[in-house]
């Protein structure tokens, strides 16, 4: 089986995430088992080292720094984002044919899959034997073909504990009201599954906005002064990509454009805040956790950072049985427990598509989410333990 | 010894921290060895409950929540930020006769320390024979009389881990600049201790910002000017209280203003990367955990609630051996290892002052701290381990 012969390149792309590096760890370890394989380099800050020819050789690694790295958040190899022309790509399959390369592990979102897509296609038109496979990695899980990424789980987790941390903060002490801005651009995924943190009644988050769904100023403030009269206090959970009916961003205010021209570092949370404080004249605050979420080593979940290794660990073998232009997919078994299996999906099938939160899952009223979201997600972000209380 | 008899009350006052709860446990559990003590009550939300006759009664929780509430942040009890009356002091001493109080055990900053000294001071006044003892508690560290504050330690693993993580994730992938907000108001100690996140020469933070100094925008362009072209990336951290050379905060915008007509979470350093990106061209985002920093169990420093909890049973040590109007210290011994042990100051020597970070601790040019930080610091914090590279 197999028997193509030569050089692995693995390459990270877009938002690193807590668990990036273990897929990497993946990929290096299941290489070392493969002599198909006679060398594994990992590109510097992704399609850019490839076209730049900038790689470090992961063959002179000992296991032991291998491991250590697996455990840290973001991008030991550096990661990018950029667009892609058609001439990088170009440039890039030079740069495999001069080095021998026969082997390419992607490890990114949708912009990093369709990168490997055309890497497949450039290589096959030119009839240079090439196999590409893409690995998982967001924390939006908006990757389609998969039940979620790896990198979901920890950023769930990270934002869930945040939730009930400052839910809690907010039961010890006034300002009542705090609005906790979350990621996941247009996704609701991340945002949904704050709901974990929610074990008793009166728990925080108490509104939860998914972007899926437009939300006006008016419903915000009405939501928040119903929970405020319940509870005397309320955490909101909003997603950095929430549009008003407008489909417009509350008037939130970029610092600047990625270079996809999409907004960078809004101040959504701080906005929000000030409307409420404003018009309800109930002092509220804002917490916008940012990048953390996705960087923080301590809210790894063990769950993910395992599926992470298991998808880089995936592609080698993949790539070995001769498999080419897929993505490493986790597809969830039939219970009872929560297990997981590998499979694989056509490159084109995820990149072309985006996979947001089902409708169904937002609850009607639009200010929260129904179970669902809790058993998809609990067995990702691992248990959300409740805040012990006297009372 | 002591010999007065009566019901103790414990009151906590100000932010929470991530360890006050444990010097709750360390009052509680103190208590319950002294029979002079007939009952411990605690305030519900500081001096709220005391005045309103707001109390739970911590008699009836039994070890295992008391160990378990001792370590999760936030109050258990609850506190508060509030202007306090003479009448008020009237009302609280008034309900203190009533219920039979002979002990009060008030935990927090220099707001909870005044009140303390004057229910101290109006008992006396009145011939009302009541001992009261302060326990410190501030992630700001600004209380004077003590080497440090229970709730520094932990909010100082939380900022220096957040500043190796965003560092590291900064490292990845462009923005180029990211700006952290730290926590502290007037104090430096919080933003200063994020040093202690650097291992190696080019490790983040790259500038600290101390708000016991002014900074002017164009230092601060220059500055990040002069690391970007070193390095090719930037982490400044600066403190949410950190004011211009006219004395102003940058334009930073607070959503309201809190019961002391402080401001309450601006966006200094979403204004700040603004700046950064505006003038130098330089793309930038900011961070603001917030709250995070003081709410986050995972982020609890096992020094910083071992002392915590020890304030809290020193407390009521002190108050039996007929202590009153003062406050629990610690005091570090002399090496080699660190040690401490407990002292006591006059309540009215702590309040009347603030304990700002020494000026030649802040390096000579403004824009970093000496070793002197970490020597203090890393104790307290704990090991902030260095993130492994591939390099």
């Amino acid at each position: 089986m197999g028997g193509l012969s030569g050089v692995a390149v693995i390459a990270h792309g877009g938002g690193p995430t807590a668990v990036v590096n273990a897929s990497l760890a993946g990929v290096i370890e299941e290489s070392r088992r493969h002599p198909e394989i006679t060398a594994l380099y990992g590109a510097r800050h992704g399609i850019s080292g490839i076209i730049g020819n900038s790689f470090l050789d992961l063959s002179r690694y000992p296991a032991s720094l291998v491991d250590a790295v697996a455990n840290v958040p973001a991008s030991a190899l550096g990661s990018c984002r950029c667009t892609v022309t058609d001439d990088d790509i170009d440039r890039a399959l030079h740069n495999f044919e001069a080095l021998d390369v026969r082997y390419c592990f992607y490890n990114g979102g949708n912009g990093s899959m369709n990168t490997a897509w055309r890497l497949e296609r450039g290589a096959r038109e030119r009839g240079f034997d090439l196999r590409v496979i893409g690995i998982p990695k967001t924390i939006d899980n908006d990757l389609a073909r998969t039940d979620h990424s790896p990198g979901f789980g920890s950023a769930a987790r990270f934002f869930a504990y945040a939730a009930r941390d400052l839910g809690e903060e907010n039961r010890s002490l006034p300002p009542p009201v705090t609005v906790l801005e979350v990621l996941g651009r247009n996704a609701g995924w991340l945002v949904a599954a704050t709901a974990l943190a929610r074990h008793r009644e009166d728990d925080a988050p108490h509104l939860i906005y998914c972007p899926e769904r437009r939300l006006t100023a008016a419903k915000l403030l009405a939501d928040v002064e119903a929970v405020y009269r319940r509870l005397g206090r309320c955490l909101v959970a909003v997603c950095e990509g929430q549009l008003d009916d407008r489909g417009e961003a509350f008037g939130a205010d970029p610092v600047s454009v990625d270079a996809y021209g999409r907004p960078l570092s809004g101040n959504l949370g701080h906005v929000l805040a000030r409307l409420i404080t404003r018009e309800l004249k109930i002092r509220a605050r804002s917490e916008k956790p940012g990048l953390l979420g996705r960087s923080c080593e301590a809210f790894v979940s063990a769950v993910d950072r395992e599926e992470a290794r298991l998808c880089g660990r995936a592609a080698v073998e993949a790539a070995i049985r001769c498999e080419t232009g897929k993505m490493i997919t986790l597809e969830r078994l039939p219970g009872p427990g929560y297990r997981v299996r590998t499979g694989l999906a056509d490159l084109e099938s995820v990149w072309t598509s985006e996979q947001l939160l089902p409708p169904e899952w937002i609850s009607a009223c639009g200010s929260g989410v129904t179970a669902a979201i809790h058993e998809y997600a609990a067995p990702l972000a691992g248990e959300i333990s409740p805040h012990p209380r006297l009372d």
